[in-house]
């Protein structure tokens, strides 16, 4: 059963999780990162990302700019998409009209840079123009060009302003004649564009962009291939020196990707791709397509993803490895690619409402995307660790990329924008709907309206607590169909007070009720807030002998700042995990889990034949989301058994 | 107490552990090497390492030599030095006219290719006379002099032929001349030399070496770097493109020797400058550099070394990280560093007798030294991982270099021809001597004569077996030194079957037996050769919630040709492992361990809530250097206990 997600618009947090998280973005992570795009943090990586916009602008009027140059990397221009399109989100839940100026400026500055034919990139216009188009594999051109026409599509959403809708239109028919009239076999080495065209094909009506998205899935790893047979021996430049051997898969460009049956290369790139794939599929009624969606997601999902929702195991091409190659430490699981996760969960789901895309979707979201920010907002995870040894992390040649506390900004700053954009937005993930049927895919505290005139008033402290309350204003006769989670073993539904059989009207993970909803009615969702201990398939080498605790959506783990060191603590044979009280002070408000287990003694020696005498510990647990927000310190999720 | 290692010429092996090892060096892999060097193996990794020397001395009579190129790494020559020192060893077990003559005619060979001046190395005289000594940093044309002049030594110690130790001589002169008079800031980048000049002095007497190696180990890490600030800067030219960051870990040369404080870099040049510098130490009475000696030994064998006595934890730089990071897999613990390693504990001994050197000799020796030899002695492993999965392992982009199965040749290939001369050369190893002593270091069945004129035989199944019996012959008035392994937690020995009470007569795990000793006595050292449980330190994050099994010197594996698939076993806690019968037929004749253990179900969830169904399973363990002999299957040290 297809269904569309709801436009943020639709939406509008409380001050419940989601809601305070929503609020941080709006008034630290946006502000701080428009900051950062305009060198403006004394000490913090500089951006650029603005001035090279004004750069390139300068150059189409001018033509010689003298010595200024591009700086950055050559898809520098992608922050400020993402950062608009945060910032539409933002005034969708609450008025800024400072804030909408300065994005109104930025648009105006965008569009000043835009070429007489719609060409539009900071780098090309500035270092380049000659050479654009040139180099799809690396070149991120059309990867910018999509996380604009998101922005485009996003602002136009909220506040109704065409102006950047009408600036990657013309951008879009500029690479729509590209690459269908002249350059055929092309597409691109960052996939992006494709789930972007489709957006803006959603927003505009312009069947060209969605006939241009399905193009360029459609060439994608086609013989001969694109990028080594054709385009490399053309071209005589690179972006990055040295990329040695000719890797196919680092682009999903092996095979069609019809063929394609193993997730694999770099993550965020396959999860964009898969992302535009689920969405095609859909909007074209390919069935071939979204069953290779489907081999994918269960690639990703029941062989290549960690508890945390995280994907990509190392950082050699941020890329996913092999089936159950899920080392804690070194590892990758990018902030980004959790993030593009939750986009194909999403699309799944848009195509078929079954509950396993949203229970991923809720397992990235909630521990590794949200980990990616400090609680303050000010400082970010690209890597997403599951174990974290100071002395090791970070240090070791081969931890180098795996940080035990958070910077304030990165070179390559693709995730802190990608997180501040998916959290505003977060009323499209947690909710759908179709002509029949309105559908609760997360829980987010606040008030949502739906196309059958409904409003529902979500109250809920989730993630932490397990009480989800909806309140109907409005009368209609539908379906609303309330995900039940399979972490939630025993679930207790009732619509106004009246228990319902659960199973009677459950199906692949969705509760359906469907009546004559009338104003006031309500619905209390008590889902199973047991903490748990997980155990990993035994073929995942790394986490043999070892147990994490899942509360809920929450992953937890221990870290040293409450438990001393981390290394010598085992958790007990057996040991049940106990929720402690929320604590309202605690790493912004949380519940913390104990659990019985032992620390070993370290009697100094590497090898001993000494067992290690162990004394009795209760170990405490946080939610993996809050780690490394108490300064350095060793964190593992995946603990030892005794 | 200083002491000296024994003559090769002085121990002859009988048909026990040793001595087949021996044999079948001496009858599969010389010959087998030979052929190797020689390109006359189809199918196998191409040498080139004899035509090259041919080339070279064909290019010094008539300078244009067509089209004809160097082939290999730059330090291909070492791997002809490596077959030569084995050969040598090995005709010290057994003449073998054809082998001589062979070796005579490489000999030959060799010194057709020395310029004048008594420079010879093939690639420099070959493909870029104008660079020689121009770069040091990468190019090995100390090392591969180095490994030249220990074969000379080797081979004159052996069969009494001076012609290579002339060649080497000249051209430890020409070297004397270049580093001593002229770029005298200057010292190897893989260090090698050092510990050869030590030998070629000890050969010759000529004071002018052990002066040139003990320059070089001073030289080393003083400012301003040699590599970085002197070379690089004067040079305009690579070995290898790309040698990114300044690293001067790499090369161990980040500060003077003496000032060192950890085991940092390429592990074999590690290890090879310590035991030069261990060597100088001792014949300079140069206490300060003992004492560093001391600082990295303990930095490797305490903090940074496998229980297999591997060395280096990862393939970047072939490289030491930090303390406790010794993942299982990916790992490095390169053949040729615990070889190297070998060396460096041998020298220590040299210094001071304490058991703690000759444990991990032995370590090394009977694990991962062993290891890096099929046991037809016709394929060869670099790397020594402590856990292999098929499917990740020689697959995973992270796991390229952790091969699951032996190939039969590298391009880079430094191990197999450095295992031929450790195995053949053990008798050095096994046995020390001074004016009032003669030290047993390693059992080792056969004859070996000491200077005092005494002939002990040992009878033993060592490694297999603990029991092992020494028959004097001849009339000396001397002491007896046995070493007691720490790991032999019960340890009986009885002259002429009267029982020593070992307290009295231990010092730092010797046993001291002094006496005037007549034809006839015996000695019966009966060692603790119960499978024993070992636990990693706490701080060895790769190995909690584990254990392994050593037995005596083996440490074992469990492999999955005895278990099936190994992820899913557990060792049952406090499981008593048992060693079984000697069984000749398996895998060269082995003693295999029986543990009580489990194996979990496998409910095909990636991660799940239930907890895996457990059936009693009784692990068979093998001896990890015999890992690897029945096709590629999984492998583990390091077990989950339950």
């Amino acid at each position: 059963m297809k269904s569309s997600r709801i436009s943020v618009k639709n939406f509008h947090a409380d001050d419940s999780f989601v809601g305070r998280v929503q609020k941080l973005v709006r008034e630290e992570v946006i502000p701080y990162q428009y900051q950062v795009l305009n060198d403006a943090l004394p000490g913090v990586e500089k951006s650029h990302a603005i001035e090279n916009i004004r750069l390139a602008a300068k150059k189409l009027r001018v033509e010689d700019i003298g010595a200024e140059e591009f700086y950055g990397f050559i898809f520098q221009d992608s922050d400020v998409a993402k950062w608009i399109e945060a910032a539409a989100y933002a005034l969708a839940a609450e008025p800024n009209p400072e804030l909408e100026k300065t994005v109104d400026d930025v648009i105006a500055l965008y569009g000043s840079s835009q070429h007489e034919n719609g060409y539009v990139n900071s780098y090309f216009t500035i270092q380049a123009p000659e050479k654009k188009w040139t180099n799809m594999r690396e070149a991120h051109e059309l990867y910018c060009a999509g996380h604009m026409m998101e922005a485009a599509v996003a602002y136009y959403e909220v506040t109704g302003k065409r102006e950047l809708l009408d600036i990657m239109s013309k951008n879009a028919d500029c690479i729509f004649e590209e690459f269908m009239h002249h350059n055929t076999a092309a597409y691109p080495g960052h996939p992006e564009v494709e789930l972007a065209l489709m957006r803006l094909w959603r927003a505009t009506g312009n069947e060209k962009y969605k006939a241009l998205a399905k193009h360029f899935i459609d060439e994608r790893g086609q013989e001969p291939n694109y990028f080594w047979k054709i385009e490399e021996p053309n071209r005589g430049w690179n972006v990055w020196s040295g990329s040695a051997e000719q890797d196919s898969d680092y682009t999903q460009s092996t095979l069609p990707v019809r063929e394609q049956k193993d997730a694999v290369g770099h993550s965020v790139r396959a999860a964009y791709l898969y992302t535009g794939m689920a969405d095609v599929a859909r909007e074209t009624e390919d069935a071939d397509l979204l069953s290779a969606c489907r081999t994918l997601w269960n690639s990703i999902t029941k062989r290549r993803m960690y508890v945390t929702g995280g994907i990509g195991s190392t950082n050699q091409g941020e890329a996913f490895t092999v089936d159950y190659d899920l080392p804690n430490d070194p590892v990758y699981a990018e902030t980004c690619a959790s993030i593009a996760l939750m986009f194909f969960a999403k699309q799944l789901l848009e195509n078929e409402h079954r509950g396993e895309y949203a229970d991923v979707m809720e397992r990235a979201f909630y521990n590794t995307v949200l980990a990616g920010m400090q609680l303050d907002g000010k400082r970010f995870f690209y890597v997403n660790p599951l174990e974290v040894i100071p002395g090791v992390s970070g240090k070791a040649v081969t931890h180098r990329h795996d940080l035990p506390v958070r910077p304030q900004w990165y070179a390559c700053a693709c995730c802190p924008p990608n997180v501040a954009r998916v959290v505003s937005s977060l009323g499209a993930y947690a909710y759908s709907e179709n002509e029949t049927a309105f559908f609760i895919d997360l829980y987010a505290g606040g008030t949502v309206v739906t196309e059958k005139g409904l409003t529902l008033t979500c109250r809920t402290e989730f993630p932490h607590y397990g009480d989800v309350r909806y309140t109907v204003s409005g009368n209609a006769e539908t379906t609303l169909a309330f995900r039940i989670p399979a972490w939630s073993e025993n679930t207790k539904l009732t619509v106004n007070g009246e228990e319902l059989a659960l199973s009677d009207i459950t199906c692949d993970g969705y509760a359906y009720i469907t009546r004559a909803w009338q104003d006031g009615d309500n619905v209390m969702l008590t889902l199973d807030m047991t903490a748990r201990v997980l155990y990993a398939s035994p073929k995942v080498a790394a986490d043999s002998g070892k147990v994490c605790v899942q509360r809920g959506a929450l992953v937890y783990c221990a870290e040293e700042a409450d438990n001393g060191e981390i290394l010598p603590l085992f958790v007990r044979e057996d040991a049940v995990p106990e929720a402690l009280g929320f604590e309202p002070e605690t790493l912004g408000g949380i519940v913390p889990v104990e659990i019985d287990g032992y620390k070993a003694e370290d009697n100094g020696m590497l090898y001993s034949a000494r067992k290690p005498k162990l004394t009795e510990k209760k170990l405490r647990l946080i939610p993996y989301y809050t780690w490394a927000n108490r300064g350095e310190n060793q964190m593992r999720v995946w603990l030892p058994v005794k």
